[in-house]
């Protein structure tokens, strides 16, 4: 399977789709395809589309083999094995995203975390020490390869560069400004602004 | 113009391009679809074809015409006003999200922040003074109609009920969980595990 060729757009959306049949799964039921679209709010023919990329599984009137397609995603992902991740920043944002309840399922467990200011070093969220920023280079040791940065703006160029220096060849990136990394390495920035921007498009007057 | 014709994914875009756009008009320069396309990580033809809804704009091998394009998206997206948004939480999560500077450019100001934490209400985070929760009804006096949610989990569906009871019709939910409102309002959230969880696809080795 060339899982190159599925597109940047097709990736945004699987982790959904993973997310809703995963809960389908818990609940023991079946889900088809207008269902989940009705779940995670995507066209029907959009989802059909996506998963017609790895060939479809689903029975028309019956619904998908969630556990097939619940293995196939997770593979197409790499999510079929564990990730460790560590955080960079422990903050209030970083403070948040350290006790986030939504990574377990997908098989992500954050077993670092960082930052530089003397009153953080040595607490303790979520079972996770806050170590000396410092000692990020440790990280290569540990095999951790992906990095989440909380840090604020100014010190996120350089947040990554002791994470990629340190071997780290993906980070979750929640600065509001551009990463500029060697090309292995894939940065995905969250802005929770043009989530926010989207919101007033479906509400009735918003505009004055 | 039949906005209602735009398709989720593409008003899903649409931020995006407004926000790489905003920075070009700044630095004073035109940028063709395909510049474009490297800035904000979206296919050139996706992003053509999303600026065909709404004419184009286009001139090939010039670029666009960004101030018309800005205007244009910022139109349909109801972005062409200021919206004042209020928000429920002043934790963690809720202290980052109001001191986040990524809101600004849309034209998005949070005018106030609720919490029953004694403890927190009267303090004061980035000019916004913590009112108490049991306040959130007087929203509707302010003509407040955007909500974010940065409460616990088993608090969240309570706060929107609060918030639509006081006239909110769109809210942003962090919290990682379905949220049931009446269908004239409309819920975004955001799950920020959905969005590492795309980051293994794009590592080399990140499978075990």
């Amino acid at each position: 399977m060339r899982h190159h060729r599925i597109s940047a757009e097709t990736v945004r959306r699987l982790p959904v789709y993973l997310n809703a049949l995963l809960l389908s799964l818990q609940q023991g039921k079946n889900i088809s395809s207008s269902e989940l679209a009705a779940v995670v709010g995507i066209n029907p023919l959009q989802i059909r589309k996506d998963f017609s990329y790895f060939g479809g599984f689903g029975i028309r009137g019956v619904g998908y083999n969630i556990e097939k397609l619940i293995k196939q995603i997770k593979k197409i992902l790499k999510l079929d094995a564990q990730h460790q991740a560590a955080l960079v920043g422990a903050g209030n944002l970083g403070s948040a995203v350290l006790a986030y309840p939504g990574f377990a399922v997908y098989g992500f467990q954050i077993a670092a975390a960082y930052d530089n200011d003397p009153t953080k070093i040595g607490k303790t969220i979520n079972n996770i020490t806050i170590e000396d920023a410092a000692n990020i280079k440790s990280l290569k040791k540990k095999n951790i390869k992906i990095g989440i940065i909380t840090v604020p703006r100014l010190a996120s160029q350089s947040t990554a560069n002791a994470l990629v220096d340190a071997g780290v060849t993906g980070i979750l990136n929640f600065s509001p400004c551009r990463l500029t990394v060697p090309k292995k390495v894939k940065v995905i920035t969250i802005n929770i602004a043009t989530d926010l921007a989207r919101l007033p498009f479906y509400m009735p007057g918003a505009k004055k």
